[in-house]
């Protein structure tokens, strides 16, 4: 019988990016898909522009552009008028309140996504097996390293094969095997459901917003216009409700009717087909399953949790972040960073953002819904041939939409306090250098929130003068993010010392660089072989860092670094980068970044790149982050790029201490205690 | 015996440039080269910012990105100092007094580079033949229709081919058979000549700048150091000079001796090797060729016609650019466009970029080879750690630098005046409306000017509100473009009368538009069919058009426009694009953008998106082009990027007039006689 890492159950976007995730960070996986090739046509096509990120950090934005997807800047809102439908308003898809490094929703067939994925995840050594299914599991701890046993068959039956695995995946969509085995129930917290068409196709038409999102209501009925890669658009119809009269969830629709019905709606225009790649009517309720684990072994994610409707362009983007959000804490614990209590963090943090998602498309959906008696009502809100902004009252749809633009662009997720999202009230570990809006502490503050994303802030690299997105510079490398605020350090003496400080104490012994250093990492500088730090990794799970000796998984972290290795040479837990409030032409590495973070010569910034946003500022991404330029600040980012904490970066040792108790705290033990004295 | 359209011996990048942009306009070709593989290691491998844009411009941009090039966006200079050398300066490679796109140079291995292109050339549905080689070739003329007979053998000896070609073209290096054949002597301008080497490898150092691009001058030699993809790093360095003593253009030396020789350059640092990619030592001398064809049926071009040292990193930017100014001539002659008067300004306008770039390297190579004696001359020259550019003077090598960034970044190339780059004093039609600098005609002055690179805008697309990079939305499909920069014709009634009348002249019959229309493409409109207007395209050359009947190449002029066609819908010559200064939100295309216009919506512009060079202004655009938004102008940019002519918009039949006379003189015969009264 043979072991692996996990099992991963669907190839859909969230099984495809967990996949992506552990294959990189050298994980055994076993994935299966029950389709025989990737998705052909239709389903899921909206890239939100924080997920446009994360593939970016992923390496994978490249690839998606190069099928020329359709971006969608701006929504066009369409009401009924005297005649047919007119105009009423348009509004930015992502505005510019948002500081978006990509302000628009990419547009491009799930099926091409997925071959993205399925290549990235090839080129790191697994394999998708098809069509395959899952026909039974279970938990029985019979080998304590794979506690899960997995039954897997070729869908024609030919092939079966029983594998034993740490961790079970389901990203198997809405009807989940492994759900319903799990007897997880799904909970409907909106009764109401809907029956929607969905066309894509290739179309002649006058009407002047094709290429354009845009929401229709008519006196004849609704639609959704995406604009499609190809040529191509996609419209969603809305063919029964149950809020309908004769609703009867299994109503359906020829795509000749569907057509006809969009004739009428988009009255006075004419729109004709000249071809159709897709047509599908499926109804679809709001449900989130009650648990996303039992035992933190099995786990799911995607549809498989939450299903609601396509509107917003959610789901596909939600399946992405639960996947990086899962992938990052099973390494953690495999790799022998963390205790297992991580693992709870991702239920508590996807099922909260799910409940929101829910909350919104309930609101989102019933309003799209709504056929609109006339257009003297909305006539009022009209801001074509203007302008300015409507200063007109807007009718509910707006309204709403607009509010939304943060949350379906993807920033408006903000995980709770929990011991990886410092608080000032909720975190297990206090201390007064940690930075917090409200200012805490010292009364120092900072722009930053943990549990929301990076903002996103152009740099110069020292070495190379390239400008760069720091917010990209580290990769999706399974490590976190250390982003060193140095501050005037190349002027100001007191920021010199605190950086001088910083560097000494991060490599003091005990530090929680230290303390998950590859072998060797600190022989040369400290006089103290880290690999007697390394020893100490385990000492709260020795059991399973025994087990982990001859894992291709932590041979990953206990591997020693080459000299090449640009963003974990010290620890594969860590990546520093160190960004300095000067010009470039100003900063000497060899003089003004001490100690070992000199070894992360290939992240020294210089923050000198003018920002629109903050146009008087000297340096612009300090002034973005909230973080001044005589005390800096150490931002830690999570490695799946939301803020964990932000801590003062002062002389002394006390930024240290306070980033030890942070990442105590996040690995479940003490972190510090052994420091020497400075 | 099989015919083609034309011959290309030689696929490096001029050669492939070449066979790229013919293949994908549709033509017949025949592609061999003589080496087994495209280049394994070494080479050229600079891409300057204007070729990034020609890049950018076919499609090619991303391709070459994904391989993770390096950029280069500033030089260091290191000068003799006490001990060693020192850093006395550093200077953008592309500074901001050049409006680029892409203000950076792109190093990545021209191996890479060539099969971009390979890749590109073969979904267009040409092969490239290796390892063949041409063994004759004549031009006897016993086929008008393909006067060239070209003899062709496999290297091995093992198979012969002869073939007829409308075309051959020589891209075969330093080293041409056809040259030779054609007994077209190279001269040697300058008389001095260097032994060069040349090693890629990965390095270990701290030397700081080892990531940038730097000019090493010490007291024992000096070195070129250039950033490669992957880690590597590139290093020039000169062996001998015919100004030495004991000058031998055999000298050559061993990778050990030009490591040891580089080690004691960059003293103070170290620099040792992990591996070297590629070593080799070559002597190079500046020629250029007297002719780069004689007959106008057998071209030469990039090596083949001009020789230099590789230091500006010159070399595949003017290949590339010697082969697209090349391709649209032999386009526009066997379309059926431009008589054959259009071929004699390849010669005319390459050689002259050539005469330029051969100046420049001369005096660049000869200060580079200078050893300068001590650090006192130019420590004054100084500006590390200073935040302001040095004040001091600078020794001749650093200025000549500056004073050619313009040059070296490829925007400094300007074409003279000819029959395709407008001027008011030597092009064979004069109007009032032409636009120049110095203001001619009515006044009316243009920022523009004929002969060098349309400058870079951003503005946003009206169907699907994207910004877009307005240089780049008119693809390279062989066409002219015409920016129809319409002013505020959205408010102002006489610039809404102007692109009125524009549209209706645009469409009578005997316009440019129409003379060159595809069939049909008139008959809805202006109710005379085009197809008889195409039937006057070859008046002058009858026999050519009666020929080209049954030509691949003319199927593609004759065919009739798709419904989705967007660039040339009217004619495959003409690509137009519509600018209006005024804010997206404001324009309806059906009500602003009149007549046969309104054809090309999806390249309808808002002109509304703000830029940093031109603050104040509120159509950047415009502004940039030096275009009011009151009385408006038509842009005409050649196929290959440049500048043609600029005319006024203005009411009345005037501005087509002004186009109908510069087409007139670039396709060789009348236009516009025909024309109907307004």
């Amino acid at each position: 019988m043979s072991n692996y890492d996990i099992v991963i159950v669907g190839a859909g976007p969230v099984g495809l990016m967990l996949s992506s995730c552990l294959a990189r960070w050298g994980y055994k996986i076993k994935h299966i898909d029950n389709r025989a090739e990737p998705t052909a046509t239709g389903r899921a096509d909206g890239i939100q522009p924080r997920s446009l990120d994360l593939l970016r950090n992923m390496g994978l934005k490249r690839q998606i552009m190069a099928h020329e997807p359709a971006k969608v800047y701006e929504v066009a809102f369409w009401d009924p008028a005297s005649k047919g439908i007119e105009r009423t308003g348009t509004w930015p898809s992502c505005p510019k309140f948002i500081d978006a490094r990509y302000p628009f929703t990419t547009l491009l067939h799930q099926g091409l996504i997925e071959r993205v994925f399925i290549e990235d995840i090839e080129k790191n050594g697994t394999h998708i097996d098809r069509p395959w299914t899952i026909t039974g599991f279970k938990n029985d701890g019979k080998d304590p390293k794979y506690p899960v046993e997995v039954s897997l068959a070729h869908v024609d039956g030919s092939q079966k094969e029983t594998v034993r695995a740490k961790y079970l995946f389901s990203g198997e969509g809405a009807r989940s095997f492994v759900r319903e085995q799990l007897k997880i129930p799904m909970i409907y917290r909106d009764p109401i459901a809907h029956v929607w068409g969905v066309m894509d196709g290739v179309v002649r038409t006058n009407f002047p917003d094709i290429k354009m999102k845009c929401t229709i209501h008519s006196d004849t009925g609704s639609i959704m216009v995406i604009p499609r890669e190809n040529n191509m658009v996609r419209l969603y119809i809305q063919i029964a409700s149950s809020t309908d009269k004769d609703w009867n969830p299994r109503k359906t629709a020829t795509a000749e009717e569907v057509q006809a019905h969009a004739q009428q709606i988009f009255k006075p225009y004419h729109i004709s087909w000249d071809r159709i790649e897709w047509f599908s009517v499926y109804p679809i309720g709001q449900g989130i399953a009650e648990r996303y684990t039992l035992d933190e072994r099995v786990f799911m994610g995607g549809d498989a949790c939450h299903t609601h409707s396509p509107k917003a362009g959610q789901g596909m983007n939600t399946a992405f972040l639960d996947a990086v959000n899962l992938a990052w804490k099973i390494h953690h614990v495999e790799a022998g960073l963390a205790s297992r209590a991580l693992l709870a963090t991702y239920e508590s943090e996807r099922r909260e953002i799910a409940d929101s998602l829910l909350a919104f498309d309930a609101k989102y959906a019933k309003l799209f819904s709504e056929r609109l008696p006339s257009a003297g009502e909305v006539g009022a809100a009209s801001s074509t041939s203007t302008s300015s902004p409507p200063a007109a009252p807007e009718n509910a749809f707006i309204t709403t939409f607009k509010e939304s633009c943060e949350f379906t662009s993807g920033y408006g997720v903000a995980y709770a306090p929990n011991p990886l999202n410092w608080s000032p009230d909720h975190h297990p570990f206090q201390h007064p250098l940690f930075r917090s809006r409200a200012g805490t502490g010292t009364g120092t503050t900072t722009l930053l929130r943990p549990g929301r994303i990076l903002p996103p802030a152009t740099v110069t690299r020292v070495v190379d003068a390239n400008e760069r997105h720091l917010e990209h510079e580290i990769p999706l490398n399974g490590a976190f993010r250390l982003y060193v605020m140095a501050g005037d350090a190349v002027h100001r003496a007191p920021a010199r010392a605190a950086l001088a400080d910083f560097a000494a104490c991060v490599a003091a012994k005990g530090s929680f660089l230290r303390c998950f250093a590859r072998p060797g990492a600190f022989a040369d500088g400290a006089g103290v072989s880290s690999s007697t730090d390394g020893a100490g990794v385990s000492s709260l799970d020795a059991a399973a860092a025994g087990d982990a000796a001859d894992d291709a998984s932590t041979a990953y972290a206990a591997s020693p670094a080459s000299y090449h290795e640009r963003h974990t040479p010290h620890s594969p837990f860590f990546s520093l980068a160190i960004v300095l409030a000067a010009a470039r032409r100003d900063i000497d590495i060899a003089r003004d970044v001490p100690g070992v973070l000199a070894r992360y010569r290939d992240s020294v910034y210089a923050d000198d790149v003018w920002d629109a946003r903050v146009p008087d500022a000297g340096a612009a991404a300090h002034a973005k982050f909230g973080v001044g330029t005589e005390e800096g600040a150490v931002v830690v980012v999570r490695p799946d790029g939301y803020v964990g904490c932000v801590v003062g970066l002062v002389e002394g040792r006390g930024t240290v201490e306070a980033l030890d108790g942070y990442f105590g705290a996040v690995v479940g033990r003490r972190i510090g205690g052994e420091r020497a004295g400075l």
